[in-house]
Parts: C-alpha cells; sequence; structure tokens
C-alpha cells in the first residue's frame, strides 16, 4: 500500500512528530512510503527514506531536499522543466498543533487529498481539553470535574488539593504540574501559562486506574485495539511520553473483568461516533470505584499506538479503504441568473 | 486602508458571497481593495474592480483572470519571469462551507496571512448548530431546546408540533421548514437531510421578538452596532435573505427598552470573548417573555452587517489593527539533541 508519512509542524510535539515517523518506517516496512517533512515555518520537503533518521532534522540537513508545495490532489515538487506529483493518501502524523488543532485538516480537505487523521471537527474537541469537556458531557460520557482559568483570573481555585494543573491545548504532558499545597500553585500556573492562555485545573485522583485504548472506524464498525494499563509514575512527564512514542513492540493487555473492556468500549464508541471517522484515535480513560472516566483523547496518537494493534499495518490498511468524503457544494448560479433576469440584463 | 476581499468558495452560499462582495465594494470605496475569488473548485482568481458584477461568475469570465496561488504571508500571480504578491489583510467574505466552517481560517493561519473572520475554534462552534448549542450551555446562555437527527433514525420526534426542522451546518434558511403537522414532516426531512447528514429539531416558536446584534473586538474592548429588529415573515427563507445580503443603507433602531438592550449585549458578550476575536459577528436572539435566547451565530454576516453599523468604514479599519496574533511554536531538538549524545552518536 502507498502511503505519504507527513510529519514535523511549528508545534512543541515536533520532535515527537519525527520519532513517531522514524518508528512507523520500521513498523510499516511492507508498505511503499513517502515521507513529507512540515519544518517550522510551514515549508514542505520530500525526505528520503535512507535520511529518515532524527538528525537529519536537528542538524538542519533535510533543508537541502526537494522542497514541495501543495495542490489539488497532492504534493507537487516542481523543477523549471518538470514536476512530480505525491498522490498517495496521507497519514497526518504531525502531533499537538498544526496537526491535531484542525490546520492540517483543513489544508488536506481544501486541497482534496485523502488523509488519515481528525477531521476539523475532531480535532477542535480534542486539541482543547475544555471542548472535549463539552463533548463529553454532550454525549453522556464522565470526565473528571475542572475549572478553568484565564490569563487574568490566575489564582482563585475551589477544588482542594492536590489538583494538577494543564495548559487547556497541549497534549504529550508538557506544562503539566502537580500541586499538592498552595505554595506551589504559582509556579505551576506560570509554567502552565508559558504554553496556553487557558489552564485547566483538576482533582489529582488517588487510587485512579489508568487504561488507554485505541480503534477507528472501518466498513460501518469500530475496530478496537487491546486495553492497555500504561505504568505509572505519579504521571508520564515530556521525557518519559517522548521515549515511548518510539514504542514498536506489542504490550500486554490489562488484566481486566470482560464488564469493564465492554464499558471502555461504550464509551469509547460513544466519543469516536459522528466525529472521529477516519482517524485512528487512542483514548485516555481514568476508573474510579468501577466508574469510567475520559482523561483525553489523542486523535493522533504517538506512532500511532502501533503497540497496541495485534496487526497494526492491515488495521492501517483497512481505514484507508475507509476514509470519509468530503461532500463539495455545487452552485449554478441560478439565482444570480434569475435576479439578472428580472434586471433585464 | 488596504484589503483584500475573499469571496465565492465552494458553498451553498457562493451566489449569496458574491453579492456580499459586491456590496462591500461600494460600501468601502474609500479602502484600496483587492478583490480575490475562490471558485468551486478552489481556484483563486484575482478579479479587477470594475469586473465585480455578478456575470462575471455566471459566466465564468472570470477564468481569464489572473490565476493566484496562495504562499507564505501572500497570495501570489506567479508569471513566467515575474511575481506578484497580494499581502493585505484578508476579509473572510465566504459565507457557509469553506469561509464558515474554519477551512479559510486554518488556510490563512497557516500561511500566515492576517485576516478578519472567525478563526478555526469560532468556526466549529458557529457553523454547526449542535456545537452552538453546547457553547452555550457552557457559557450560561440559553438556546431553544432541540432535538438532533441523523439520517438513521428520522422521524422520532418528541417535541409537539409545528417544529422547525433544520440543517445542522447550513446558513440562510437553506433546507429549512416549518412543520405545523405529522404529514408534513417526512418531506421537511428529506429537504433537509439533502444538505446534510444530520438535521435539528426545534419548537417553533409563537409571540417570538427577534433581534440581531453585531459586534467586534478592538482595543480590548467590544464595539456593539445598533439592535435591529428584523422583519418577519414566518422565517426569512433562502431568496428573502439572498436579497438581504446586498443590503447596504443603515436601519433602524429596533424599539427595545435599555434593559433590554442591555441583555442582549451581555449574551453577545458571553458567546463573543476568548472565541470570536478577529471576528465581526452577528448574533440572532430570540425573546420570549422577556427571555433572551440565542438563535444563531453568524460569523460572517452577510455583507458584514454594515447596515447595523454607524461608520462601518471606521469599524472595520479599527477591527482590523486589531487582529489577534497566532503564536507559532518553535523548538530547538533539544530532546533529539540529548537523546543522541546519549547514544554517542
Amino acid at each position: 500500500m502507498k502511503l505519504t508519512i507527513l510529519f514535523g509542524g511549528a508545534s512543541f510535539e515536533h520532535e515527537i512528530s519525527v520519532v513517531s515517523a522514524i518508528t512507523l518506517k520500521e513498523k510499516l516496512s511492507n508498505f511503499s512510503l513517502n515521507f513529507v517533512f512540515c519544518d517550522q515555518e510551514h515549508n514542505f520537503y520530500l525526505i528520503e527514506a535512507s535520511k529518515m533518521k532524527a538528525t537529519t532534522f536537528s542538524r538542519g540537513e533535510y533543508k537541502k531536499m526537494p522542497k514541495l508545495s501543495i495542490a489539488s490532489g497532492a504534493f507537487v515538487h516542481k523543477t523549471l522543466f518538470n514536476s512530480s506529483e505525491y498522490s498517495a493518501t496521507v497519514l497526518n502524523l504531525i502531533h499537538g498543533a498544526d496537526g491535531e488543532d484542525g490546520s492540517i485538516a483543513a489544508l488536506l480537505d481544501f486541497f482534496s487529498i485523502k488523509y488519515i487523521g481528525p477531521r476539523i471537527d475532531a480535532s477542535v474537541f480534542s486539541y482543547d481539553k475544555r471542548y472535549t469537556k463539552w463533548l463529553c458531557s454532550a454525549r453522556g460520557v464522565k470526565s473528571v470535574k475542572h475549572e478553568e482559568l484565564s490569563l487574568k483570573e490566575h489564582s482563585n481555585i475551589k477544588i482542594p488539593y492536590p489538583v494538577i494543573i494543564k495548559p487547556s491545548r497541549l497534549g504529550s504532558s508538557i506544562g503539566v504540574s502537580i500541586v499538592k499545597e498552595e505554595s506551589e500553585l504559582d509556579y505551576a500556573l506560570d509554567t502552565a501559562f508559558e504554553y496556553d492562555t487557558s489552564v485547566i485545573v483538576e482533582p489529582f485522583l488517588h487510587c485512579v486506574k489508568e487504561y488507554n485504548l485505541a480503534g477507528f472506524m472501518a466498513k460501518g464498525k469500530i475496530h478496537f485495539s487491546i486495553v492497555e494499563e500504561p505504568q505509572k509514575n505519579e504521571f508520564l512527564d515530556f521525557e518519559k511520553k517522548y521515549m515511548d512514542f518510539s514504542r514498536s513492540t506489542q504490550v500486554l493487555k490489562a488484566d481486566i473483568t470482560k464488564e469493564l473492556e465492554l464499558k471502555l468500549k461504550i464509551n469509547f464508541e460513544k466519543i469516536y461516533k459522528n466525529m472521529f471517522e477516519g482517524a485512528l484515535i487512542r483514548c485516555d480513560f481514568f476508573v474510579v470505584d468501577g466508574e469510567v472516566y475520559l482523561n483525553e483523547i489523542n486523535p493522533i496518537p504517538g506512532s500511532m499506538a502501533n503497540y497496541l494493534f495485534e496487526d497494526f499495518a492491515s488495521s492501517l490498511e483497512m481505514l484507508s479503504n475507509s476514509l470519509p468524503h468530503a461532500k463539495r457544494a455545487k452552485t449554478n448560479y441560478e439565482y444570480i441568473h434569475s435576479i439578472s433576469k428580472a434586471k433585464g440584463k
């Protein structure tokens, strides 16, 4: 199968995306892959498979590679006398800003390029943790109670300590802190506000079990991964998660009851349907006293959560054959014609 | 002031956008305007001001005009030996799909072109009437109760007749019907489902007063238009609204109490703040028994609701000097460097 891996982006998770792409190159070795790198200035480059290593990007060597533009149906490399098109389905692998905030989705939709990844709406509802909570409440999925803070109002928190402080719009634990007492609050807020103008405060839950479940819709039904119980420190910090993004060996199934597994799947389906079609997403759940809470939606999980699927390559192929079609409106200038007629012009 | 009017789009409201652009050409005659037309295939054309009339588009004459591409910071016209850049601030005047669904916002953000119009999030929350209701409930603004129907479930409606049936994602009354009794329901649903896979059912309210209020944020505060009580038939149908889009003479202030005016403004502000910055929007409200309900957000109102502003040109200039800056993340490859170092490479 042909696939264009699109990665990089002007995002705090830029490096994670590079690692994800390198991991997928190994994991999808039987695919025919192109690699398109989006640099931090939003230029696109075609990266030769043999150059897919971290130093190509960190040393700026990518700048010597063919520069691409985006056009109807394809990425294009133009030279003075020639132009080559790269029109394969795109796997949007840009984590964080650009990839997960709806920008790349809109760009690919606008230029009629087929892609695996969240559409615009799905991006907006998963990228901003405030909107994820609205989605949950509209669809009958529980989420952890929270408060929102904006830059001006800072420190008036009603939730009792310990609390967890998160920028509203970042993933990969960037800017996240656990605050055990009031004296630590200002520093944690300053850290979070470095990354966003909006911050979410949640109670830090003890005795919480955490489970991750990935899946995607193909041929009218949702195909689930295994359920994983991620290893825990207090929480996964950036460096830990960063290493996590290069995982490629399948993990063990969490030791949970059939009943809990079903509950997780039902909650996943409530979130996914009529929103995330076209994407392979990972939902991270909390379980407290047998109740399931959605913690976070990863609409482009690190290395596509390949390690949760028994046959990742076939799953991706199935998904890419079930992508939603954007229906485009057509006009025949009926109203303008009838008005022109009425005016006798 | 320089401004690029971007209009057209692959939208059921394509023609309305053409009419809006022609109206603004007259209304902003003291501005230095460029006109960029987006056709239904998503090609961009530079339209000479003297050619800004409906027949240029309905007869396809625009195809002979200079074709533009979008690049970093500007629309560009390339010829064999030359290239001209059009880098003025864009006024996004594409109504409906493309312009109001987040696509154009994402495109302009991605290519670092400054613009007047809703950002991606604001687009998603105003374009889909279901999400507008979520926004209302999160921000303490009342909206009319509703039911959602998707293609498969059709006719099981609990709200008593008469009801109003609307496609979830269209403006300008396209596909909207009032259903007085059950026998009319199937036809109305079929009509609505022609335009969208999701449909909203609301009670048709008698004795409702309707008020429109426009505004925008500039220099840290919201600048409001006058409040208008739009003329009413049962509701404005497409043809009526279409004519409405070419309005350019200021309307009369609605005859309402100071108290009601304040209530409308407070509700407008709750919706606008931290969401619609950069846009001039019109909120359409219902008032029933003294209670204010948000009916609809128009993030790109027809001809920019110029007829509601005392000095429209100055308002637009003020807004264009207060546009939000998209902050772009930067990475210095810190993690990749440290990992490479650890590996001794």
